[in-house]
């Protein structure tokens, strides 16, 4: 928004620049509640491709994209395992059991978690006692672990291990092109293990709206009525499907500089006074980080950073988020890092 | 989309236009999710404003708006008062049952219904047996029943019986703004005796994505988490905000074009061999029309239609529905009349 | 309760005699929810094999049965078919869109209907727009329809047309035995052409708690844990089961009585002043009459006949229903008649 | 059940003994959904009493019991705070997201916590990403957590807590009594705190079917509703409510021998080979003990013990539950801890 601001809360505030505003107005539309808006039809036929399932289907959030998933793939009473502090837990305000009546496990730590783990956790149906575990849920990256990777060769096990068990699996790849850039892998081999999987467009890629979720076709023609039944049926969504392909063609390799930014500013915390920080978890463009007994508390800190121009978000009471994106430059990040560790210590 | 159809199924196929589609482009945006999108607010602000309530929210469909309104007016189990074959009970895959627990009890004909109605079919809460009637919810004008008006002396009486037995009162007024050009009565005016109320930018304003719910200002607050829940908390949604605002400048006054044109579509097909059509009933830009046993069925006349480039939709095994629109001239739809007409000849 | 009221409000209100007392105290029991209660393991099987079909699940009460059997076979958002008025939809408080998330679509007329009547208002999946129906549910005797029978041969074409459609079937036969005394069809017979069937112990046949849900093994496997889910998972229920049983030997035959007091109460009211009553619709234990508008309204009549020791229901403004049972005698059927015409010729 | 068999498996497998089911046989009955069970409402009278409460409602288990309260104290997408391992969460096959469409936040330890753990998990009503804080729930005592007590100035701090938060508070008091004697404090003090409190009949006061809520009038009037909405509308329910009578005046006193069987069986565990047990947990009648590396698994214990006599149930890959009650008598226990320990040695 403001001209001096740099505004480090998420990747999702980024707005978007004149090529992409001149590809949404210049975007051949038609009505998709009809199937008929060619530049919908596009996004979704590409977004399918780059993540190798045979169809796609483009929605209003991230958020939206995980509570399909969970009517996609559960039924009331199931139970989902998840890693600790997902976002589909943590951050959609109790969507899942409202919309999906499911309950989650968390295993694991920060966000990861073993193919071990899943195994302990997992509660057959038939049980007349325990709701039956069908659907494991991975986020990756993992927002609230500090942007880390769910590694990859693990995330096969979990797949795997949750297909034997007869349980689904699902991919919430809100920031999976982070994964991807963090990983050297293809988003599509990242996928691959998953019956399902969503992107955002709205974050890392710059994008003002929109979310895609790939699967196989059959799930994403059931998938177009829970769409509706939420609430998110649209019409001339080309108009922002648009900015998606847009996106894909022009914002992908650019996300190793919002890693690098990321870097820049943890490892600037990391010396600062009253901060723990791991710096193995800084892998992409988040900087989670933690305020010491004597340093000031989160919401102090962001406070006094906001008034300095520099909007973090806080993530708990001693806890702090940072995130770089397509509208914080390098030099944005540099000064920033600056006025946090004169905040601190001060 | 194609150059040379008559496209009559929905006031939804609209595509934007220049004009609309360069206030697009040049929208001022943010991030939505933390109020900072400077279009959304002025959208919200102006709905507000007309529908003469404290405060309003876009979001993504008239089924969001919908769904949004019955869960912040009733609790699982409820049961809640419609007009015959009203939208939310038809054309939302059963979202209202999925997402916010409740029963419908559909009263009067053709989409009106009265006062006495209402109370005949009230159920007190308290009774352990029956389910509490907690929401009225009119739809005006009434898609199913012809695009007819809910009369607004009728509105008020029903308003002020519900209001007098406890109940909540919903205006599903997502094509609110051809009730008033029918009427003549301003959209606040129609609004008044409605606690909540809901219009759609998407059907005859012609904008590519959006409704708008407005209500009191408590009220509207708690729809954001609401509709965060639905999955429509969406970015820099500002983009298409900025259609509604041109939209709402220029696309109003212009809706008595599309009124005279369903009548004159309905005048030529009243006419026709095989049609039923009550002329009464086409008080604004739909056309619903029954087919009599000799003449073609709805899915047999629509066909051919096609055929010929008349786009209709079916609403029944020998019913079928026009609707005129800002996309479709005068002439087109004389011309649209008098294809429908050798069709039903023949 | 009172030694000298004549107590029609309900076949619910019987209280267990001495011979069925005894049959529950001396019950052998054990812990249900490791499937080890001798007493309700017979009564489940016996029930079985009564309806013909492979295995049975004792529950709390018919609308638990009810609400067990749209879990079972429907999800949320979809549709079900049922007659007017009937049970599911009017006494359970809302239980089923709060519970499964399902609608109803109420066809055909005074709790029947036909083949015809299903294929009109089926809604396939795959629509994107309508919710999909699945399931149909027939209520056999129809409660607020009289206590009518639906007709064998419509039962079984509407159940063909259904599995042809690929919904499924559910008889809510809380009164399946009524039924089938009042056509000499077995209630094995009546059964057959559904999925699911349920029956009530707690109406005709005089027990304290519980119904019976019965199908297939693998469906009723299922049952078990919903059941759970809503609170029914209950222990040493042999004790109540042991009553199930000795009703199910005796508490039968004698069902011809009940019907027989209705139709003399039906035949004596059809004569008095100011009712309303067809007689054919009086086929069991049930007579449900309407007071035409000379006449005291339902309220009215209920309190009147209450102070003379007949206690009845309303079902309406102008609408009363009473009910024979095992604990009503002929004479005491006879007693009430006469005081009902005397209170309406008043 | 067998004459033999020495049952720890749960307190839920007692069965009635003679004076119960003289005390059930004799029973005065009537319809309890017209209010007019005497047994019944007596039985409600004392529970409320002896609670401390002004109401209270009989219904058929304590999961219909919870998700009542649940049901009554949340509304969907609400977030609900649990010790670890709580019934409502575990034990309840996932009812609590089906039917109240509720998540839960489980903190603290072994499901003890403290008022500023609640604090440090609480989430403010009003924010628009994390789901409210609504409910607080206590088990106590708690099941898998050993039968421990939740100590009574902590549920104090807890409850006053939540209070101040805007909370509701609920104390699952399935084994409320056990508690009650293991402290010395008066069911009515402990129950004093919470708004809602549940009592379960048919585990260890060893009746056959049934729990107990209790809390203001308003509140169990609304709850009667919601528990016929789950299914759990009976009739003559006084049968098994003079049994909950029966045992209110004769089953309270004797839990300590249960308390004392359960010590002699720890204290026996604590020194057999590969057992890791906590003395300090075993605080009523229930022992949850580990087994170490080289001991058996806990399905093999349990099958070895069961093929002996000696009943017991797997709580996780390596540890078993064994629960005391009125239907094991201390020699019972005796021999179970020899032949544990046996097995053990092995």
């Amino acid at each position: 928004m403001g001209n001096d601001r740099i505004d480090l809360r998420s990747d999702t505030v980024t707005a978007p620049g004149e090529a992409m505003r001149a590809a949404m107005a210049a975007a051949p539309v038609g009505d998709d509640q009809y199937g008929e808006d060619p530049s919908v039809n596009r996004l979704q036929q590409v977004v399918a491709e780059r993540l190798g399932k045979e169809a796609a289907l483009f929605v209003a959030s991230g958020t939206m994209a995980n509570q399909i998933a969970l009517k996609l793939l559960t039924r009331p009473g199931d139970e989902v395992i998840v890693g600790q502090e997902v976002h589909v837990a943590w951050h959609e305000t109790g969507a899942a059991p409202a919309n999906a009546g499911v309950q989650f496990a968390a295993i694991g730590r920060g966000g990861l978690f073993t193919a071990a783990d899943l195994d302990a956790a997992f509660k057959p149906a038939g049980h007349v006692v325990y709701p039956p575990t069908t659907l494991v849920v991975v986020e990756n990256t993992h927002n609230r672990g500090g942007g880390i990777v769910f590694p990859h060769a693990e995330a096969e096990a979990v797949c795997a291990r949750a297909a034997a068990l007869g349980m689904a699996s699902y991919l919430d790849g809100a920031r999976l092109f982070n994964a991807a850039c963090a990983t050297g892998l293809a988003p599509e081999r990242l996928a691959a293990p998953f019956d399902l999987v969503s992107i955002a467009l709205s974050k890392g890629l710059g994008c003002p709206i929109g979310s895609v979720i790939a699967g196989p076709a059959e799930t994403i023609a059931r998938a177009i009525r829970i769409r509706r039944m939420l609430g998110g049926a649209w019409r001339q969504a080309g108009i922002v499907a648009a900015a998606g392909l847009h996106a894909l063609d022009h914002n992908i390799d650019r996300l190793a500089e919002d890693h690098a930014n990321a870097r820049l500013i943890a490892g600037a915390l990391a010396g600062a006074k009253g901060v723990a920080l791991d710096l193995a978890t800084v892998q992409s463009n988040i900087v989670v980080f933690d305020l010491a007994p004597g340093a000031p508390d989160a919401a102090t800190l962001v406070r006094r950073a906001a008034e300095r121009g520099v909007l973090l978000v806080p993530f708990g009471p001693r806890r702090v988020r940072a995130c770089t994106h397509l509208d914080v430059s390098r030099e944005a990040c540099a000064a920033a890092a600056g006025i946090l560790c004169e905040l601190l210590a001060a």
